[in-house]
């Protein structure tokens, strides 16, 4: 274990340019600095090691050029370590909210130790019996995720039907799972015979597909939605949101989490059949989970003691080491990972 | 005038068959058949003498074979008069709500005399210093879709940028006064330069621009709302959801009322840049006037001393006699309209 003060190498995941198209291994680099383990004099932060660090399909967004005026969202900077969520411990503290030894998650930077110098927006882990990882997945970013989406979003109603895409993923497993506690009817596409498996083996949807194998998603839909959608948790957009628009019924909902089949696309794909959501009356909601932080000890209320009773189940793909992390997080875009994504940067 | 039990003649506007693309006036025929002034034995309903009929862009939907499982809107059947809103004026009743000299609105069939079997879904109109035009319009359903699109919708508040397009159609040009009541800057688009003046002049809209002399619909948004668009009111779907999309700030709401540049094309326009939704947290919801009839008398409690007191303006366009139906109703499709098209079957 590095003592305090002492000088010690330091390995990052470099973005080097702004990503067109599918990001590569190669858009991004790793490399050994060093970092002086001691906090600046008059910074007021906290310096923390890495354990976990989470790849989320947002983070595409953020290897782009992003010119969104006020949008919160801003681009990573060329040459420098790419960002995102991870769980950390703290090895020493300037910020009267931490104390060296806490345990946090929250954005840090993709590197071996980070010196956060605003750790305002962190939340202190409280709940150390679980996994830590999951603080990068159903405890954390994700977990409020699916929750504000489907809850707040989606307002669903015992025996309702929903629909979940990319329903293996981070958020997808967990809005399948809720919607099942919900006492609705839920089918979940993912891209994989071993992901469909898991869905109705180990997620409990009703009904589970591979959307590649499907040559018409409308009528794939038709087949496990001969009454209509009441709720789509749209994670991928495209072809995909155009077969669900025309399986909506009166008064859907569609909270748009996110739309990863576009992200790669530099001219993305055209929908076509909108004009459902006025005979329709269909709401449709896009919404970011920064919104939603202050239901985060409420969420826990709930989740907690169904993780302990196994009510419900987490699946989650680690890939060991920092130096796995370009692959594991360009592995998302192509469905490569099994379950919520996560990089093992140390154990505790 | 004709007298109870007297057979007359019945000019109707039938729909010759199915359309696609633009209509035609020749997809719609002016016969002449004859009825008899009388209520069938044992039929509950109402004789009416129709007297304005209402030219809406829904009606196109209703023109083509629509299969839209419990959307309660069904398609007009060939070979039979067409239907939609009007004024009518009460010949005889055998209903206990309604009773002869009773002026209603509502939906009727597009010929001089019309027999209403089910006449529950029909108002009666009590305010009668008005134009009686007026309900097919302002005080009718175009009325009420303004009011609830744009205050149940949107929740505008003062301050905020308002974007509506169609904007001196039946429902924009209400659209927009609403909103300068609401303490917003509303900026409108429409078709010619006779229409931006009458937004600007009449309807006191802050600017308003002619979206055919537009080359990029997008920079013509982002010269009008340098600040991006709080509230779109959607009357018209394809570029220029595109666009606004574009420039929607975070929180935005769109209401989408209508896409009438999409209802003539066999195949819709794409919709490329929805992924703003997500980023910029925009609510879309889809609505349909039915769902609001409720709000009807708030409405009119609203509007009644607003038009009196010249607060709010109505401008019609009022084609003469039912043979200028087809024209009537075609023309709206390429915008020939200036104003809410209505067409005058008989004086009262």
């Amino acid at each position: 274990m590095a003592s305090e003060g002492e000088v010690v190498s330091n390995k990052q995941v470099i973005l080097k340019e702004y990503v067109s198209g599918l990001p590569k291994e190669s858009d991004l680099q790793v490399t050994t600095g060093s970092i002086k383990l001691k906090i600046p004099e008059g910074c007021n932060g906290i310096l923390v090691k890495n354990l976990y660090l989470s790849c989320d399909p947002y983070i595409r967004t953020r290897m782009k050029n992003l010119q969104l005026k006020g949008a919160h969202v801003d681009s990573f900077q060329p040459g420098s370590p790419i960002s995102g969520y991870g769980v950390a411990k703290v090895l020493e503290s300037e910020h009267p909210n931490f104390k060296k030894g806490d345990l946090i998650w929250g954005i840090t930077d993709w590197e071996e130790y980070s010196l956060i110098t605003e750790p305002e927006t962190l939340f202190k882990i409280q709940d150390k019996d679980m996994p830590l990882s999951y603080y990068t997945g159903i405890l954390g970013m994700p977990g409020v995720t699916a929750y504000a989406g489907f809850f707040e979003i989606c307002s669903p109603k015992k025996g309702e039907y929903v629909f979940v895409s990319a329903a293996s993923g981070a958020v997808g497993q967990l809005v399948g799972q809720f919607a099942k506690l919900s006492g609705c009817y839920v089918v979940g596409s993912a891209g994989s015979k071993e992901k469909v498996d898991l869905l109705k083996n180990k997620f409990g949807f009703d009904e589970a597909f591979n959307y590649k194998e499907e040559q018409d998603l409308n009528a794939a839909l038709q087949r496990y939605f001969p009454e209509g959608i009441d709720i789509y948790f749209e994670n991928v957009g495209g072809k995909m949101l155009d077969a669900v628009l025309l399986n909506m019924r009166i008064r859907g909902r569609i909270a748009v989490c996110g739309m990863i089949s576009q992200y790669n696309l530099d001219q993305p794909e055209g929908v076509y059949y909108l004009a459902n959501i006025i005979l329709k009356r269909i709401r449709m909601e896009g919404f970011l989970v920064f919104d939603y932080y202050h239901l985060y000890p409420k969420y826990l209320e709930m989740v907690l003691p169904k993780i302990r009773e196994g009510k419900i189940v987490y699946v989650e793909d680690k890939a060991e080491g920092l130096e796995s992390g370009p692959a594991a997080l360009t592995g998302l875009f192509v469905g490569r990972n099994v379950g919520k994504q996560v990089v093992v940067v140390a154990d505790e």
